[in-house]
């Protein structure tokens, strides 16, 4: 069974941007209201840690239900994880999810700056620096012959792509523009040369771009 | 967590046929090659029992991968399981699926004609009579607080859906006529007073219908 790198429910802006500017503790995704890129994603009856009955049932909940099946490791940027930036000044911080993050894997944080690994629940987090490919080979050997899910940021995804360590790559396209942030693309249409593109419209309003190898 | 009834990756024509006429040993699906209404489906890389590299991963593969996902036991007729009719001449047929079964979990075949249960693998045939809520009941009992899969053909699926068992229902529509056989609908429009409908074209050239309760 091949072990592959996968990127899901990665939401972007028509202009191609997975968040704005100015994160803060407040505003994880900058300026951007995050309903405007996944309001997609938490409607559907599949969502993490949806509390409530209800949700929908149709192409956008089969892409959310899929995407932690299979899945041994996640790699995530530094941004993704905090909104601090720079040397940790303590570790009370632990992530943006609790007691019971959503993962349930072995979590490596992309930083240079370093910190012990730490646990909560069923996901471990570790704090890593290196190139893509070195973090990868780590989250690879963690992963128990699973799947590495690369969970964003943009600039995260960004760097996979361009080291071509990214197998399947699902990113949902929503109809606002937000001008300046951290960016994935110009264009879907970008990746074309190295990957089959299933382009998929969702009755909820935004674009599914579905991209695997070629 | 619900228990829920699901439909997935059922094939049928634009005229609403799941097989044509004269099931026989050698024609599972009647004059109809199965190929027309399910290669979409084989051509991905999650098909079950794949023994190649490659397929596509895009919009059916994630549709294929996910449908084994949580599932706790299958319903199904006769004549899938079977091209025989009539009482059981002996119980050497044990299905099209050889010595390991695709389901991976208690199998309820609707039949008027007992036989004893079998296991072949992790698969466990059970041959049951009864309407479908009463079918039903003892599948969601066998699934260990799992969904139920209903399998077909499309005559079983028409029979569970005018009882109003079925929660999701994912159906793929070919571009191609049969004219005749085993038929779930005249148009997928009929379902839309009791379900919402999500209608999404896919590169293979099958219309996928995903359907949920209202």
């Amino acid at each position: 069974m091949q072990q592959l790198v996968r990127v899901q429910n990665f939401g972007v802006s028509a202009d191609g941007y997975g968040a704005g500017e100015g994160q803060s503790l407040e505003r994880p995704f900058g300026h951007v209201d995050p309903g405007d890129l996944l309001g997609w994603a938490l409607a559907t009856a599949s969502f993490p840690g949806r509390s409530e009955p209800g949700g929908s049932r149709g192409l956008d909940d089969h892409l959310v239900r899929g995407s932690s099946h299979g899945i041994g490791a996640e790699i995530m940027g530094r941004n993704k994880f905090s909104p601090h930036r720079g040397p940790w000044q303590d570790h009370e911080w632990r992530g943006w999810w609790g007691e019971e993050p959503p993962f349930h894997t072995p979590v490596f944080v992309l930083t240079h700056h370093p910190r012990p690994s730490f646990t909560l629940a069923d996901t471990t987090f570790h704090f890593v620096s290196g190139d893509p490919a070195d973090v990868l080979a780590q989250a690879r050997a963690a992963a128990g012959g699973q799947d590495v899910r690369l969970g964003g940021g943009a600039r995260t995804v960004r760097a996979f792509l361009d080291a071509d360590l990214v197998d399947t790559l699902h990113v949902s396209v929503a109809p606002v523009r937000i001008g300046s942030g951290s960016r994935l693309w110009s264009s879907p249409d970008e990746l074309d040369d190295r990957f089959h593109h299933d382009v998929v419209p969702s009755s909820s309003g935004v674009v599914h771009h579905l991209f695997w190898r070629r």
